[in-house]
């Protein structure tokens, strides 16, 4: 047992629209719809993600390897497990699994497309929780907890939602050693579940809003995975709310969309596009989709939360209704919101480098790590008791910190572990520092030049010091993946320029008033999908790209995971 | 909306051990234990549990009376929701049934069986989690997550393990519209998966201790089953870790045990009584398995929480070695241990009364609540924010504290629905407060002599009363159930007297050292079964009250839930 945490944020998700409701092929919960589009929808393999049937042998291999290399294992021990990953420019897909492995953030599990979320990976999703279950409370929402196995009947009463679920549904049918009359689902999301109680706990307009969120986990039965971004089951939020009105429901809608761009952009450094899903792209069974797009290091997209307003579509299915003012019988609009365990590799994929993760610190589990520097037996009683004190220090400023006191590892071997594990600040204390009052402070997201010697170890200053250090790094690291975003956003005014922009695997901006077909066509001939309808619209008038007719807004479409 | 919460404790568990590999009838974590055995190793019906086909006809029936009597609902309106409850002395059981229906803990689901935790029980649980995670962190373990979807090939693998848990198993066989080739399990508990990961995980000695815990869900196929009591799916966390030696596995089950034994003292102000299980009652698949016993209100027994030596039984079955530091391998040695959402209804069986819910100061995710009495409009002004000011210097201090401002609701109906809800303080704000500058203060575990005027405003005056209060109700609730449980043992010597003590309902305590089947005659005659061998014994020398012989220990016997 080697690493974790001095003192890891604590408390514990993705959901996702739609515009019409002659919608048919459309589906699924924010991280998984374009995937599912890719299975479903097309027959166009979503490209880089290795089949699923790799993996397994993969792992098995690697884990022999390391059985047989000995030492090391667990985070503790052996230069084996410390090997550099393959080079980001080499193979981004490649790179990511080396920095899941060997970061140990998550491994796979013994059934097809499901992951181990191990503890340094779980600490990042325990400080996503932190920050947005404080938030939700803050909103009024409370959190609460649903049955998981849901009637298969539930799911066919929205004629939509069934429709783009029950592909890759996981069914229980058999229980206590009985075969069971009705098969049950594991729920793949819980709209159908969460109605069929609302209507039994809404009666009246004074029990308006309702704003219920859950942590759990769910299951969709995916064909090609990968760790975080697309498995079997995986951990989100889902928040769902009803409202008397449909002015109510759209502004939740926007306002939790809201809540996730500010969190994927001040918290994960995520520069994230917020924006409208077409029809097509929107969750089955909503009125309108909102998303966040991220730009990942390979300039695919990524969907990393979403915000439905499902308007009356489940109430109508659930008879969800409530007594208004005037003692009419109304039905309930309603929205569902969620950010999932995908987060996280988005993070890896937006900040990671050849060295492995870069945490920003605000959402980093360990955001200084401490390294006592010992070389000869008679300093290490002063050495591990300046870091001891460093870290006093950090901690009673609220830093989160960890001294790294191992005596069997050197001191490079640990700067490359806790790079790989992409501590946002490393602080190094020897013999020399501890006479001159002194110690040097290293950043992750800098080479050489990030190193400064002789901050001072009183604790006032050091401690500014290094908050000043956590937040440079948080803002820092923002700019850059900006930047990158920004460089790789083309303008577009015609189907040639859009498919040369994706070619390059840029992102491609343009007029669009295409039909679904254009959009589906779009789709087939380059694999990339219309991401969203940014909120953030350039000055018209514009004409689309792909009719030439004229245009309401600007889109903007990709690849993406 | 009505209710929650200024700010309940944010952060995110049950499981249970055996001494003898030829124990075959032996399974089940901790809460669920003592009724399988009465529903799978003996023929007797787990007693008063409510038969399963009932509860969904009164659901309907209390939701159709609910939506006939309009108004209230959702926590928020009506008179009729606020119903007093059945007396306890009068139906214990229906009591409980009324208790976690009014006051909004918990509803059933769709399938039989299953349980919705609405916002205000989950906020207990929430409080469950925030205190034992941070106990747990300190302690060094991690959180991790695994998938929930095990291969049956591994509940086979160790021979007790599904011989205790397949009569219960939840079985996926279908998924992405195919029928599996094999079968997955819907985790009843993690033993098997969590080894399979270990076997990887653990290298060497130096990977040791490995120290991991999950928060989840887990589902069991009981077919009696009462909300938080005993459901098919449940809320727990379950740790699991691996040492080198049997003597450090020995030292973490004990340990742990510890740890709940604490919590369950002086947190839930349960008295329990922490013991040894005997070799039947104990969990499939471990060598041991130590208990926290608690006396309900009726004073049947209810296992609140078990941690398991596991010796190298799941290790053998999984190849967990490790190379020792003679570069020899060795299995591990490992232990479980897990709390669940049972302990919610523990803490309503043991300090409820029939207003209601009462929470230990602790646990309670408000722990003050402040009702404003307004009678005149000029009024209104100046004394709710007389009470926001009382509200938010109470929150400074660290004390959970609501406001209750609801203008829908006269002060009387806010008194009966936060004494529903358990709320341990109240604070009454009127006109002549504001002009006095003092307030009331009322404690939910006391009736009219509880009530205190001329309580002084100023912020830390106030608070120091309202602390103090709080102190004395949690010292108070523990006084009370811990006299109520001793008044209720009744020392044995004889089986006659055994039998006596539980027609009373109360437990028994005596010399044993009878054999299992010995064991098994008791509890098929009187439905009582052996709780545990306390770890507190009295002065010998013992003799079983069943056999006449010289007996090692004493032991408790009871009905349980």
């Amino acid at each position: 047992m080697s690493t974790l945490l001095a003192r890891g944020p604590a408390p514990a998700g993705a959901a996702t629209t739609r515009s019409s409701a002659s919608l048919r092929a459309c589906r699924g919960p924010a991280p998984f719809r374009s995937h599912f589009q890719s299975v479903v929808a097309s027959a166009a393999p979503a490209a880089q993600d290795a089949p699923a049937p790799e993996k397994p042998q993969k792992q098995q291999k690697q884990q022999q390897q390391k059985k047989q290399g000995g030492g090391g294992g667990g985070g503790g021990g052996g230069k084996a497990a410390e090997a550099a990953v393959t080079p980001r420019s080499e193979d981004f897909s490649k790179w990511y699994l080396d920095v899941v492995a060997k970061a140990e953030l998550a491994d796979y599990g013994p059934v097809r497309g499901t992951m181990v979320i191990r503890p340094y990976g779980y600490s990042i999703w325990e400080s996503v929780q932190g920050v947005l279950d404080a938030r939700f409370k803050e909103l009024g929402v409370q959190n609460a907890y649903f049955p998981q196995l849901i009637p298969y009947s539930f799911i066919t009463k929205e004629a939509e939602h069934v429709e783009g679920f029950a592909p890759e549904l996981a069914l229980v049918t058999k229980g206590g050693g009985k075969d069971l009359e009705e098969p049950l689902v594991v729920r793949p999301t819980s709209e159908t579940i969460i109605n069929h109680m609302f209507a039994q706990w809404v009666q009246s307009y004074r029990d308006l809003p309702l704003l219920i969120n859950q942590w759990c986990n769910v299951h969709r039965w995916e064909m090609r995975t990968r760790p975080f971004v697309r498995t079997l089951e995986f951990l989100w939020q889902e928040g769902h709310t009803a409202h008397a009105t449909a002015e109510e429901a759209e502004a939740e809608a926007r306002a939790m969309i809201d809540v996730y761009t500010h969190f994927a952009t001040h918290t994960a450094a995520m520069p994230v596009v917020p924006g409208r899903k077409s029809r097509i792209e929107s969750f089955a069974g909503a009125n309108c989709t909102y998303t966040i797009e991220a730009m990942m290091g390979d300039k695919r997209a990524l969907q990393a939360g979403t915000s439905h307003n499902l308007g009356t579509n489940f109430a109508k299915a659930f008879n969800t209704q409530y007594l208004d003012k005037e003692g009419k019988r109304q039905l309930v609009h309603q929205t569902s919101w969620g950010v999932s365990t995908r987060i996280i590799g988005g993070v890896i994929m937006t900040h990671g480098d050849d060295k492995g993760l870069r945490l920003p610190p605000r959402l980093a589990p360990i955001q200084v790590v401490i390294i006592p520097i010992v070389k000869k037996e008679e300093d290490r009683v002063p050495v591990n008791e300046a870091a001891a004190r460093l870290a006093a220090a950090a901690k009673a400023a609220g830093i989160r910190v960890k001294v790294d006191m191992d005596e069997r590892q050197t001191p490079g071997w640990k700067y490359n572990h806790w790079e790989m594990r992409g501590v946002p600040v490393r602080v190094e204390v020897g013999p020399k520092d501890v006479q001159s009052g002194t110690c040097v402070t290293a950043r992750r997201d800098m080479g050489k030049e990030g190193k400064q010697m002789g901050v001072p170890m009183e604790a006032a200053a050091f401690t500014a010091h290094v908050q000043g250090l956590l937040d440079t790094i948080q803002e820092g690291l923002l700019a850059q993946a900006r930047a990158f975003r920004d460089d790789n956003i083309v303008d577009v005014t015609s189907y040639e320029q859009l498919k040369a922009a994706v070619a390059e695997g840029k992102w491609a901006r343009g007029g669009w008033s295409g039909s679904d077909d254009d959009e589906r066509r779009i789709k087939e001939e380059t694999q990339a999908t219309l991401r969203c309808f940014p909120f953030e619209q350039p000055a018209g008038p514009h004409t689309c790209f792909m009719t030439g007719q004229a245009a309401a807004e600007v889109a903007i479409f990709a690849k993406s995971y």
